[in-house]
């Protein structure tokens, strides 16, 4: 939840003068993204979402990912839709900071996502990459392996304090990653940050995906690892296998898992779940007293982290053989 | 700002059965009202603001305020419309907590009010007070002299830690205003809290009035002073006397200030000063860091005080002499 910034109505109604948007009607804060300030508005010509980028993104990536929503658009993925100015930019700048509009896209997440959902959101994971394979511009991943120690050195000293030995098992797990983190899978654009406040449903049909915000290059099954840490555990941290199975059929119903995709997948999982609990961790002990971000618990991906620890093959993540392209 | 209460999705749709808005589109919680967790929802016949009641409001006292925002929209007055229920109630009870919805208000609160934003208001506030005269419920102002006393006893041991002389100054205005307040002036429906964050505006036009959670029944020339405070003051505390003009000029446009009511308004403004500095102080003492409420400086109201503590005539405030009614 966060808006940092606020705006002044006549500072937006002449930003929006560059916009085909209309007349503007109403603007609200809305508590939704953790990194960017985001407000809903009301024009006369629909509703809109304006972002106004605050630190943690960078300039110079807007490019990629306010292109990526384009791209996806254009291939008939449904996710917002940048508005370009009447310079044909997508990006100006309002309140000091970079902005950009998109369209609004009506839906709800689910707080309590189903079977059906995984289901949803699988195929809709396989969609988005697909029509990611010809997007021209690319985007290391921040935060794959290699952006992992670096952030570490900046929680180590004081990781203990969230549950004594997580220090040294993050330290075991970083040189196990290190050694063997696949590079040879099929790689393409992924989104990377897909849990269940990213992705809206009307009733039980998915109706978006949202915030590409962490969009980025790297291996499609990544993508697939990082929503079976984010949609198939209950809140007791335990592995629902049903949820699993229908994830990843969803997504092998539209794009098929190769073997040594679905070999990978226990590492790629166990990865993820170290990402979030990282950057986790990292907010936990820098965030501070008195600031409008809620912190999310680490050791609820140190519990995925030891799940994933012992999982020996993808079947043990609900994939059914036979639906892996070999 | 406060979003206090997320709401799942199911719960809601639930909800909403019992109201005629049609499907659920989509729901926001947004950054407006300190009191309550606020959402903006679309649903296919419209927009609309849900509001779930958080611990200040007491619910024995939502059907004055939710009657009078009826009664207001009845007479004409533009201002958010509570739905009812196919049960004829107006409100219902969503995660625990007494919750209502009302219809959505286009428009933009400002930031910056200029002249004419004061003279709009001031002739909304006395069209409000006209549209009240014959609403049948009433309610004590919690919030005038005799509640004053009571809230700085909470905060008067670390008033000094504010800014020192404090306690001593507060103390000889509570004596001042216990033993003068005017008691036999106009009395009727107040809103007591028309800051300019609760007066939308669309364009140079006021499209509405909301947030009548402080509404009350009160001297209407006490909700004139807390205009005067809320609107026609600069950000380095100075009083800009064409704005205190155009308030008032615009108020008596439509209603009428009798002499006594215009000899009143030192005092009153005097202690709606009081009013906010004391609320301030009593958050500022006792809001818990980490709290996701904007703690406002009390400070700001205090320098109020001391500029109406030297007023000696409604005249210095910008009232016309021959605009009052004698």
């Amino acid at each position: 939840m966060a808006v940092y910034t606020d705006i002044a109505e006549g500072e937006l109604a002449r930003f929006l003068k560059d916009y085909e948007v209309g007349e503007l009607l109403s603007y609200k804060g809305i508590a939704e993204g953790v990194e960017n300030s985001n407000f809903l508005i009301h024009a006369s010509n629909g509703a809109y979402i304006l972002t106004l980028y605050e630190k943690r993104v960078n300039p110079a990536d807007l490019p990629f990912f306010l292109g990526l929503m384009q791209h996806l658009n254009d291939k008939g993925i449904s996710c917002p839709l940048p508005l370009s100015r009447k310079d044909g930019a997508t990006t100006g700048e309002l309140a000091g900071r970079p902005a950009a509009i998109v369209t609004f896209l009506e839906g709800m997440w689910m707080r309590r996502p189903t079977v059906e959902h995984c289901r949803a959101v699988g195929a809709a994971l396989a969609g988005m990459h697909l029509a990611g394979q010809d997007f021209s511009l690319e985007r290391p991943n921040a935060l794959s392996v290699s952006g992992w120690r670096p952030l570490w050195e900046k929680a180590r000293a004081r990781a203990d304090e969230v549950e004594p030995g997580l220090a040294a098992e993050v330290e075991r797990d970083l040189a196990l990653f290190e050694a063997n983190w696949p590079r040879d899978l099929p790689a393409g654009v992924i989104h990377a940050d897909l849990f269940p406040d990213n992705v809206f449903f009307l009733g039980e049909r998915l109706s978006g995906l949202i915030d590409f915000y962490f969009a980025c290059t790297d291996l499609l099954a990544y993508d697939v690892a990082v929503c079976l840490n984010a949609w198939c555990f209950e809140k007791d941290n335990s592995y629902n296998l049903t949820k699993g199975m229908a994830l990843l059929e969803g997504y092998v119903g539209v794009r098929a898992l190769s073997r040594a995709e679905a070999d990978a997948l226990p590492i790629l999982a166990h990865g993820a779940a170290l990402r979030f609990m990282l950057t986790r961790l990292y907010d936990w002990l820098n965030t501070p007293a008195g600031s409008l971000v809620v912190k999310k618990d680490p050791v609820e991906y140190l519990r995925r982290m030891r799940f994933h620890r012992q999982v020996r093959s993808a079947a043990e993540y609900g994939l059914k053989s036979e639906r892996a392209a070999v």
